[in-house]
This record gives structure tokens, C-alpha cells and sequence, in this order.
């Protein structure tokens, strides 16, 4: 028997709507332990499907362990491993508390989320704080006093003043931002400068009557987001975690909800088959690497940040961000048909993201999985990439690999024929 | 005898070198009459070649009578004639008081000016101040009791918190802020959106300590600066201008340094050239107009923003800025075409302002009168246009006339063979 194409179709056609019509608010900053659903004291949420302690290896492995070490749940890298291994110390999946791991991932309870509501559809996704500039970030696997002291500064400096600053404006609506910046040269995933510049811009009015009280932290939070052009891409991320979420499980429906990575490998969910993932290789990479490093540097340590593609940006919108070669290489040209080609394999145009070089046509968006087989075209999706030593080693384009696709439309068919 | 090509070249090399080297910073915020060389209390400037009143017409001749009305020369219409007639008002030409017009251009002597010092050589650009989203401005030949509101509340309102938060920053060095919003959509004739943003975010750590002090006008700063996506073009004018005049009066170069537009055509200057303005008919434009208007309701009331294009920006950077076609019309492709065209009759290429979707190819840069004659390719310009009955009624690409460049070229051969 085949599959119900009418009823797939249908359900597509919501799916994409519901992607389409996503509304994600920001109306808050909040510890993790706090708002993350299932979070508990002491468990640590890293990127990727659930998998036991003992399937954690490398640079993954050690993020968790940094993160045990970093709410005090663990004195040592040996106490953490044991606390990992007897279950004293939980591990959680991003996706499957309402948030998203940029690369490694690691929450703690302590850690500020931001909280975003998609206010079409009552849903919530949440993201932590982009660390800083520095290529050395517990997400990206690395850790010791400085990028605790760095975490620390971000929890007590800048999330308590745009948390009051947000409280003050009673939220403030990221989609509109969004929308501006794709027409600024972001994609918001590896370009966030105009997405960061317009988020600042959003706070002024609510920073100012902030100042007399606590001039110190405004200053530094101010020079923070100034310095840091890639702070909205947790903004962006917890803005498509909302409106991703808000498209799952809808029966018949074929469409990515989300895509990870782990240690040992690359997954994808699909909107009309629940919370299972479906696994396959880690991805193709062609990156642009820092002066330094190979190929043979690049270690996979977990991301989640490519929800922003399964909603229709990052390598879904490179075309509108040519300013990105600099970064991850490649050229107009070969941005522009990466983009392009990503229309074979999604259920439709972005309603709100359009790419100004495409004379304002809508992003590729909701990618259909059968439209990935009958093609061959994998998703492109711009990422930072992790070296095996820890740390940000280059930036670069990375292609989900078929196998988690043919994983997918196999349960598809059992499911549905 | 032929021009001595050597010594053009030489020229033109220092000329080019001029142009990239420049280096503007915002200084300050400073009444006209206190500022403009040659200002004085009973002047109003206006774009276009020095002219006396008699040759003034249309929408610039009612600027004219406007501006005196605004800075209380005149009680009316009449009276203002009268007194340009005899001279008790005098009419000056922007470029020979420093600053630049945009459309009619209208400057009086209590108006606000940006001060802008290009440090690289000692010399200064102004510009005015943008008067508001409103199409119906005293720059595009409206005035009544809104418009001089307005101008008024810029006058007292916006132009004194950015004039203190200017001298608390000790100056706001603009070319970083340029490139970069040319790498963010921006053309900065046009297109003036990502460094109105940045401008905005380079104030608030200036604006924050002024807040207990005056909340209010720095609040209404703040949404001004956030409503009027435009504001930048007159620093990104100030700029341009205080870079083009330094690379004036090369003795031997054919660089042209300066376009204006009057209402009774376009004229073009050439730096081996002095002060001398080469006159032809009014541009030829390809314009998206408002709804409601048709091309017989374009008319010519000045305009001196193409300051930009003669540094190598607004149409010279049309391919970094793919967003203006909703604004001007045009096509992402019709846009590369008409940039890469540029090229054709420049010196050379930008060493600040580079067009990611080009691979960063610094801008065409430095129009060389003799590329024009040889290619018949004239100057392409971004610009707004003004109606018969005053206010813009849209806006799109104009093409300086060939008449300048043969009128200066035979000048050219006259003094240099």
C-alpha cells in the first residue's frame, strides 16, 4: 500500500502554516531550573537524541562533565563522570525540555533562559546566552576559570538588566526583528549582526530608566551586545524552537520539526511521527577553518542551532547574506544556488522571511522529507565547527546526511500506509 | 596638442588616493550660522550652482521664499521675493559653504548642522538635518505650519541631545559605521536603514548619563532616531562630502568631485578643474513613484546627495543594497548590471566601502570625466524625487547627463593641453 496523498498533503499544508504563522515573543529572562520544562536541580541538558551516560564520548562527554562542574554538582571531572555514571547527576536532551543546544549545548539550572512565546499558538521555547567572543565556550567544549568567570558575568551582569529591561517592555515581538534583519544581510544563524544591532535598538527605551539604579551593569551590558554581533542567534534559535514546536505532530504530516547533533551522529524529527528521532552519520562539512587548523581538527560535540533552518533561515537564506563568505567562505554565487536549490525540497515560501537578492521571494521553508528522497538535495545549514582539542575551529556549511531521511520515510510508510 | 596623460594619471592616483583615504568624524551639532564658512544671518542656501534669484524657478524659487519665511527673514511670500530681489536676503550655494543639499537643500542660519571632519586632511563637511518621515518637507518645497513644527522640534529637540551626546563621546568616527552598513543592505543614498542603527547604537552610551537630565527629549531621540530610517543619509552626505573635497583641486586631474542639480539642470565639478561647474540638462530618471503620480509630475527643485555617488556610494553600491528595490523599484539583476557598470568609469575600487555579493570588491570609486566621454556610461544615482506641488512623490535611479562631462572635458583640454 501507499501512502495517503491527499492526507499528507493536507496536513503539509498545515504544517507549513503553522511554521508560517509563528509569533515568537520574547517576555523574559529566566534560570533554566526555573521555566525549563522537566529541568530538574541536577540535571544537564546537552544537544542531540537522549542517550545514556556511556554513549556520551570526546568533546560531548566533557561538555557534561564541565557543566555538572559548573553548577557545583561536581568538584571534579572524575566525581562528575561517577555522579554521570550512578544517575546522581541527570542527563537531559535540549529538545525535549523546550530549548535548543547551540553546538555542545550544556544547560544548567542556573543559567538564564531566554523565554519566548509564540503567541499564535500559546507554545514557549527558550534559549540560553550566547557566551561571548572568545573561540573557548563551555558549548564548545571547553572549560576553566575563564569561561566560568565569563558564565558567571553573563548570570549576575548581563541577563538580570535585559531581564528588567524586557519586564519593562512588556515583551518585545522578535518577528518583526527578524524579518528586518534577513532584509540586513543576516540568514540568523551564522549572521546575527543586524538581528543583534535591532534587538539593542529595542532595549534603549527600557535601558535608559534602568540607568540611575544600576549604571554599572547597563554600561556592560551595552558594550556586551555591542561587542558580540552574534548574541541574537540564541534569540533567533529560541524563536524557531517556538515556532517548530508549534508544528509538530500533526498526523499524515511529512515535515523536519527538527534536526541534532550528537557524538555519534545526526537526527531529524518529522511532524507526523511523534518524538522519534531518526538517526544517521554526523554531517558533511565544508568549512572555512581558523588560521591553523584541518580537517581532521573538526569534532562533533553536538548542535541543535539549525532549528533555524528547519524554519526557513540560516542556509535557507544564505542568498540574503552574502556578507557571510567572510566568515564561512564560499562565494555569492555558491550561496545563492545553495539557497536556491533548498525551494526542491520545502513544502513552500517563508510568509515573513524574504530574501531581497531574490526580489523579496519567501525563504525555502518546512522541508518535506519525501521531497529530500525523490531529490537527493539535503538541507544546507550554516554552523559554527568544533575542534577535537574544544573550541570554535572555523565556520562553513553543513549537509544533513540522506540516511536520516530514508530512516524517516521508512517509519513513515509502516505508520501511515 | 593632446593632454598630457602622464601627469592626468599621477593626478588622478592622488585624486583616488584622496577620495579612499579620507577619514570622517562626527565632531558635532552646530547652528549653520555659527559653522558653514561664509554663512550668514540673512543667507539661505540651496542646492546647485551659484545662480542669481531671477534664475531661481518652480518648487526651488518657493524653497527659496520658504526658508526665509522659517528663519524669520520674511513675514511672507511677497516680502521674501522683494528681499531676494534686492538683496537684503542673500541666496548662497551649498557646496561653496561646505555642506550639501539634499533635494532643494534649504539651509538658514539657525538651523542645525552635523559637523563632520574628515581628520585625514584637516578639512570639514556639514550637512543638515533630516526633517522626518513626512513626504511633505521643506527639502521637497512644502511649507506650513507642520513643516516648520517639525523643523523646529529638530532645531530643539533632536538636534541638542545628539549634539551632547556627540561632545560627551569626544567624537564619532563614521567611515567603520559606513562599511559596515554597506555590508549590512545599505547604500547610504537610498538606503540609509543599518547606519541609522548603528549611528543609533554608537549614542547610547552617551544617551544614557544624559537621561536623568532630560528624559523626555532624549526619549523623543530615541524614537526619532528609531522612526526615521533615513536619519543617516545626511551623515553619510556630511561624510562624503568632507571626502570629496579633499581630493579638490589636483592640478591635472580629470576626477570629478562634485554633482548638483538645480532647477535648471545638472552640473558636475573636476577636481584639476577649481570651482568651475560644467552645466547640462536635468537627469534622465527611471523613478518607482508614489501611488498617484505619473512622470509629468516630476519636477526639478535641486539636489546635492549624489555627494554619495561621487565617493562611491548609493547607485556606486546599488549591488550591496538589493533591499532598495522595494523603495526604488528595479531588479536584484538590473541593480549588479548598473553597479558593475560603474566600474567602467572609476579610478578604481574602494579601499573602505566593498560590496559583499561582488566577493567584497571595494566600490567603483572616482568617476574619470574621459572613462564617461570613452564608454558613454554615465553616473548612475540613487535618489528621491520631488513633486510639481512640492513633497517626494518617489524615488528611483537617475543618470547624469553627458553634456557635463563634454562641457568639462573640452575645459579640461583648454587648460591642460
Amino acid at each position: 500500500m501507499s501512502v495517503d496523498e491527499t492526507a499528507r498533503n493536507k496536513a503539509n499544508v498545515e504544517a507549513l502554516r503553522r511554521l508560517n504563522e509563528g509569533t515568537p515573543v520574547l517576555t523574559g529572562v529566566k534560570p533554566a531550573g526555573e521555566v525549563l520544562p522537566g529541568m530538574q536541580p541536577n540535571k544537564v541538558l546537552t544537544s542531540g537524541w537522549p542517550m545514556p551516560w556511556q554513549d556520551y564520548s570526546g568533546g560531548q562527554r566533557r561538555s557534561l562533565i564541565y557543566g555538572a562542574m559548573y553548577e557545583g554538582l561536581a568538584a571534579s571531572e572524575e566525581e562528575a563522570a561517577d555522579k554521570f555514571a550512578t544517575g546522581d547527576v541527570l542527563i537531559g536532551a535540549c529538545h525535549d525540555h523546550g530549548c535548543v543546544g547551540s553546538v555542545a549545548g550544556i544547560y544548567t539550572a542556573s543559567m538564564p533562559v531566554f523565554v519566548v512565546e509564540n503567541t499564535a499558538f500559546g507554545n514557549t521555547g527558550y534559549c540560553n546566552f550566547y557566551e561571548g567572543g572568545s573561540p573557548r565556550r563551555l558549548n564548545y567544549g571547553v572549560y576553566d576559570d575563564e569561561v566560568r568567570d565569563q558564565l558567571i558575568f553573563i548570570e549576575k551582569v548581563i541577563a538580570p538588566v535585559i531581564g528588567a529591561a524586557v519586564e519593562r517592555s512588556g515583551g518585545i515581538p522578535l518577528k518583526p526583528l527578524m524579518q528586518r534583519a534577513v532584509h540586513m544581510g543576516d540568514e540568523l544563524h551564522s549572521r546575527n549582526t543586524a538581528g543583534t544591532v535591532l534587538f539593542h535598538r529595542e532595549l534603549i527605551p527600557h535601558l535608559l530608566p534602568l540607568y540611575s539604579g544600576m549604571a554599572g551593569p547597563v554600561e556592560e551590558t551595552d558594550r556586551f551586545l555591542k561587542e558580540n554581533e552574534y548574541f541574537f542567534l540564541r534569540l533567533s534559535m529560541a524563536s524557531a524552537k517556538s515556532m517548530a514546536d508549534a508544528a509538530r505532530d500533526i498526523e499524515h504530516s511529512s515535515m523536519m520539526t527538527a534536526m541534532t547533533i550528537s557524538c555519534n551522529g545526526f537526527a531529524i524529527r518529522v511532524s507526523g511521527l511523534g518524538d522519534e528521532w531518526f538517526a544517521g552519520p554526523p554531517p558533511v562539512v565544508e568549512a572555512q577553518l581558523f588560521e591553523g587548523y584541518t580537517q581532521d581538527d573538526i569534532h562533533w560535540i553536538g548542535g541543535e542551532s539549525h532549528i533555524t533552518e528547519t524554519v526557513g533561515l540560516g542556509g535557507f537564506a544564505q542568498a540574503a547574506a552574502f556578507a557571510l563568505q567572510r566568515y564561512q567562505g564560499g562565494s555569492a554565487e555558491a550561496m545563492a544556488a545553495t539557497n536556491t536549490k533548498m525551494y526542491d525540497i520545502t513544502l513552500g515560501e517563508n510568509s515573513t522571511f524574504q530574501i531581497p537578492f531574490l526580489g523579496y521571494r519567501g525563504t525555502p521553508t518546512g522541508v518535506d522529507i519525501f521531497k529530500v528522497l525523490e531529490t537527493g538535495i539535503t538541507p544546507a545549514i550554516d554552523a559554527g565547527v568544533a575542534g577535537k582539542d574544544g573550541g570554535q575551529i572555523g565556520a562553513g556549511t553543513l549537509r544533513a546526511p540522506i540516511e536520516c531521511f530514508k530512516a524517516a520515510a521508512a517509519a513513515f510508510e509502516t505508520r501511515y500506509c
